[in-house]
C-alpha cells in the first residue's frame, strides 16, 4: 500500500563500519551531490565496539537512477570507509545494503496448531499495515488450513513425525517450499519445531521468531509454566532472529504484561497472546524496513 | 499519618488454609457476631496447591476488643478451619495473624554506596506516605551517613572486610544493631552483600530485598552488564523476600523499563534506579501493610 | 470452550447494595448452607458512595440446583439486604444477577470499513479465547463481508445514508438484525455512526464501544488527529459503555502506547490499533464474564 | 560528574531549519572538515511543517577550538541554511544553538507543601545523576526548607497572600530571586501558583512544570478528583513548558500508572506521585542536555 504512491518509494540504505571522523559527511555528501533527498536518517555508534551504524531514506523520485544504479555509485564509497558489501561476504555488522521499497516484499509463515499469531498477521497483512506479500504458509498440522486458504493464501501441510529421518524429511520439505519463494522473512509463528543447525544458518538474518517469554528467562518448553512456577508478576514476549543455539538469537523486540497470583498458566497462555502477536508484528515490521542491523550478537533498531 | 484518625485503625487479618466448602461463611459470620465491619476484603484459591487466602480489613472502632482479644477470639475459627498461628509455628502459608494497624510499624535499612534506594524511602518517610518508624540505617560505608542524619534517623556505620571472619563480625554487628529494634521490615536498599544463611533464617518473611533485574533473569553480580550484553530490550527490578538461595526468594513486586541500543551500560544503571526506587517502595508498602502472604514459594498480594 | 467440561461451569453472583455490617456473612453463608463451593470472590466498598459490590464465582456441579432454582432462593436473601433484581427494574448499581456460565452468551458486531477489531474479535472467538456466539456481523460498507463470511459468520450490510431520514431507517434496520438475537453484547468494533438515543437507550449495559483515545481526551471525531496536533507522548483507547452522551459512557477499560516526535497522523492510526484491538478485548472478555458492574457512572471490574 | 572527564565535554549543537537537500551534508561536511567526531547525531523532519531539526554531540577534545569560536565558525553556515540564532531573536523552531557540557547549567526549584518532587530531584542532584547546580530553592511555604537546607542548598520562604496586590509582589521577590542566578531551568516542582504571564514571557523555554494529570485531560485545579469522577482507569502526570495558556504548553514527557475502582482519590494522590516524580526527572533532565526542540507548540526530543 505505502509504496504505491510514486513519491513514497524509498531507496533505504543501511550501513555498519568501524567509527572513525567523517563518516555521516562522507555518506551525506554522497547523497547531496546526487539531490537525494534524504526523509528519515539514523546513527548509532557503539562505544563498546567502537561500531558506526547508520540507517537512511531517501526519496527514490529524487535520484535519476534504478536501485541498481545507486548500488554502483555507493560501492566505492562504502569500500572507502571499511564496509563490505551483502556479496562479498561481509561479516556482520560491516556490511551495507540498498533496498528499494518499490520491490514487493515476501515472507513465508512456519505455524503449528495456534492461531493467534497467525490470524494476526494475516489481518494486518489483508488490512495493509504490513506492505508484503505472503506466498505461502506451512504447517505441520491441518487446522489453521482453512483460515489461511479464506485469506486467499496456499497452506502447505507439513506433518511433522517424532522419529529423527523422518523429521529431517520433513524439514527438507519445508525448505524446499520456502526457498521456492526465496522471502524477506521465514516467520516462526509459534512453530514448535526447532530448526536444525543448517536450516538456521541458510536463513541466517531472515528467520523471525516468536518467543513466549521474556528471555533470556525461560529458554525452551513450557515457558508459561516455568513463570508461573516461578511466581514472577509479569509475562513476556521476545521477537528474535533464530540462530543455532536455542532462544539465544538477536533479540529484536519484548514486551511485558503484568499478572498476578489469581492468574492461572492457562490464563498466562491465554494473556500472552495478546503479547506475542504485538513482538512478533512490530518486530517482523522492522525488520521488513531494514531497520534491524546485527552486530555482535545484538541489534540496532533504527 | 493515616493511623492518627481512630476511624482509620483497622484489625488486619490475613488467613491461610486448605481450602474446602464454608470457609469464607465461617470467618464472615465470626466477624458479623462481633458487629464487625470489613472494609476490605480479598480472596484467592490456588488450583495448583487447593490452597484458600484472604485478608480482611475490620474497622477496630466497629469491635469492643483490642487486638489481642481478637485473637483469643479467633484461635478457634482458625484451629477449626486447619490453620495454625505464627505461635504455633505453623507452616508457611497455613498460618494466620491479626495486626492492628495502631501499632506502629518499624523499619531498618541497610545500605551501601548507592542512595538512590534510601533518599527515595526516607523521602516517603518524611512526607507521611509510608507510615513507619525507621530507627536506624545501617551502611557498610560512610558515604550516606550525612542525608540519614539529616532526616533525623540513627546512622550506624558497619565497615566490611574482605577476609570471612571479619564479615562474619561485621554481620554480627549488624544482626545485634538491627534485632535491638525487633523490625517488621528490614530492607537491603541496594545492599551490596549477601546475608549469610543464618541472618535469611532469622528474619525470615521480614528481610526485603530489591536486586536491579528482572527476575530470574541476570541473577547474581553486575546485572546491567548482563543484560546490555544480551541485548535486551527492556530492564528490570524485582522485590522480593530473601531466602538462602541467592536471588531466589518469593517475588512481591516487578517492574521493567524501555531500552535500547543506544543504552550502554551506564544509561540502564541510571534509568534503571527509577525502577528499583519504585519496586522496592511498592513491595515494601504492601508487606507492611500485611498484603503478601508466601505459599510454596510464590506470594498473594491482596 | 471453558463451559465444556462439567467441573468447570459457574453460577456467577454479582450484586450491589448501601453497604452495612453483614453482607458478606450473609451471601456466603447462604452458599455454604447450600454446600456451594466458591471459587472465586471478590469485594468492593466505595467509600465515597457507601455503596458495596461483590461478585462470587459457585462451581455450578456444588449444587443441586439449576439456576431458575439459585436465583429463587437467593431473592429474598438480596431483597433483605436492599438489592433488586434486574426483573424489578431495579435503578443501576442497587441490583442483582444470577448468570450460568452454560448458557451459550451471543454478541453482534457492528463495523465499518476499518478490519482490526473486527478480525481481532474474531480471530479469538475462532481460538476458543473467547466463549461467545457471533450469530451476525453488521456493517455499514459491503468491504469486511468476505472475511466475516470466511470465519462461517453471517454478514448483513446496511448502508448509511447521509440524510437523517436515511439514517434512521438504516438504524431501524440494525436494530431489527441485532433484537433478533438479543445479545449479550452489541459491539460498536469501530463502527463509526453515533448511536441514536433511543438506541443507547434499549442497549443500555450491553451496547460496548471502543474509543481511538484515552478519554476523556480526544472526545469525537479524528482523535489521532487530536493527539498529533497537541503533540501529547502516549496516545490511548478506551473500551466504554454507550450511553446518550458521546464518549462519555462508564469506561471498562483504558491502555495507551508510547508515541514521539517521529509518529506522524498515520503512524498513530496504525499503531493505536493495536492498542485499539487489545482494550477492546479486554473490555468485552470482562463484560462477558460478568465482571463489569456499573454504579454512579463508573465501572467496578472485579 | 559527567564532565569532569575531559573526554566527556560536548559541544551540542541544536538546529532547525526549513527543510530541503544538503542541510546534513552541510553540517556534516562542516564538522569533518574541523576534525569533529560526532559521537550522537540525530534528525527529524516534520512532513507536516516542512521542518528539519537536527542535534548533534561532538566531543570538545576533537575541537581545536573553545564553544565561542565554534559557534563563530558556524554561524555562517547556519545562516546560509536560513536558521537565525538565538541571539538574532530568531523565530521559535528557527534557530540554532551550541552548548558547552563543560559550562555548569543552574536550575531554580519553585517549590509548595508536597516534597515528593524536591526530594527527588535533590537525591537526584546529590548522587551525581543530575549534573547541575542548584542555587536556590523558593517556596510559599515554610515546610520544605529543613530538608532544602539539609542538603546544603539556600531556601527562600516567599509568602503568598491572597490579594493580586500580594500576590504580584510576591511573583516579583520570587522573580529576582531567580532572576539573580539566571538559570537554565526555572522549575515548578509542584508549586501550586499560575505563573503571571510577564513571568512566562520572560522565562519562555526555560520555565518547567510538571502537571498532575495526563494532559490535555484534567486541566487545572484538583485532577486527581476530576479523574476519579470520571472513573479513568490510567491517571498519569505531564511534564511541560510554561506558556501564558494554563496546562496548554509544549509538553517534553508524559508517564501513566494503572488505576482501578478500588482507588480512592487519596490513592491516586498518592499513586500519582511515582509518576510526578519520574516524569519531571526525565523531561528536565532532556531540557537541561539540549534534547527538547521546540517548534509549532509541540517538542521534538531527541
Amino acid at each position: 500500500m505505502e509504496a504505491e504512491d510514486p513519491s513514497e518509494r524509498r531507496f533505504v540504505i543501511t550501513f555498519g563500519c568501524p567509527d572513525r571522523v567523517g563518516i555521516v559527511a562522507r555518506i551525506a555528501s554522497f547523497l547531496a551531490e546526487l539531490g537525494g533527498w534524504i526523509v528519515e536518517a539514523a546513527y548509532h555508534t557503539d562505544p563498546d565496539t567502537g561500531w558506526f551504524f547508520t540507517r537512511q531514506e531517501v526519496r527514490a523520485d529524487s535520484l535519476p537512477y534504478d536501485v541498481e544504479e545507486l548500488r554502483s555509485l555507493f560501492s566505492p564509497v562504502a569500500a572507502s570507509l571499511g564496509a563490505g558489501s551483502d556479496a562479498d561476504g561481509g561479516v556482520e555488522g560491516s556490511q551495507w545494503r540498498i533496498a528499494d521499497t518499490g520491490d514487493r516484499r515476501r515472507m513465508v509463515l512456519l505455524v503449528s496448531k495456534e492461531g493467534h499469531c497467525l490470524y494476526d498477521l494475516l489481518g494486518r497483512v489483508a488490512g495493509g499495515e504490513l506492505n508484503v506479500d505472503v506466498p505461502a504458509v506451512i504447517g505441520n498440522h491441518e487446522s489453521l488450513g482453512g483460515i489461511t486458504e479464506a485469506f486467499g493464501i496456499d497452506f502447505h501441510h507439513v506433518p511433522f513425525p517424532k522419529d529423527a529421518d523422518g523429521k529431517a524429511a520433513a524439514f527438507e520439505r519445508v525448505r524446499a517450499i520456502v526457498d521456492e519463494h526465496d522471502p524477506d522473512a521465514i516467520v516462526l509463528a509459534r512453530f514448535m519445531q526447532i530448526l536444525p543447525p543448517e536450516l538456521c544458518q541458510a536463513w541466517a538474518g531472515r528467520a523471525v521468531n516468536i518467543h513466549h517469554s521474556f528471555l533470556p528467562s525461560f529458554v525452551g518448553a513450557r515457558p508459561y509454566h516455568q513463570a508461573h512456577s516461578r511466581g514472577v508478576k509479569l509475562i513476556g514476549a521476545t521477537c528474535h532472529y533464530v540462530t543455532a543455539e536455542l532462544d539465544a538469537g538477536p533479540i529484536i523486540e519484548q514486551d511485558v504484561i503484568r499478572v498476578d497470583h489469581s492468574d492461572t498458566v492457562a490464563d498466562m497462555v491465554r494473556r500472552g497472546r495478546d503479547i506475542e502477536k504485538v513482538v512478533l508484528a512490530r518486530g517482523l515490521r522492522w525488520h521488513l524496513e531494514h531497520r534491524v542491523l546485527v552486530h555482535a550478537g545484538r541489534t540496532v533498531v533504527f
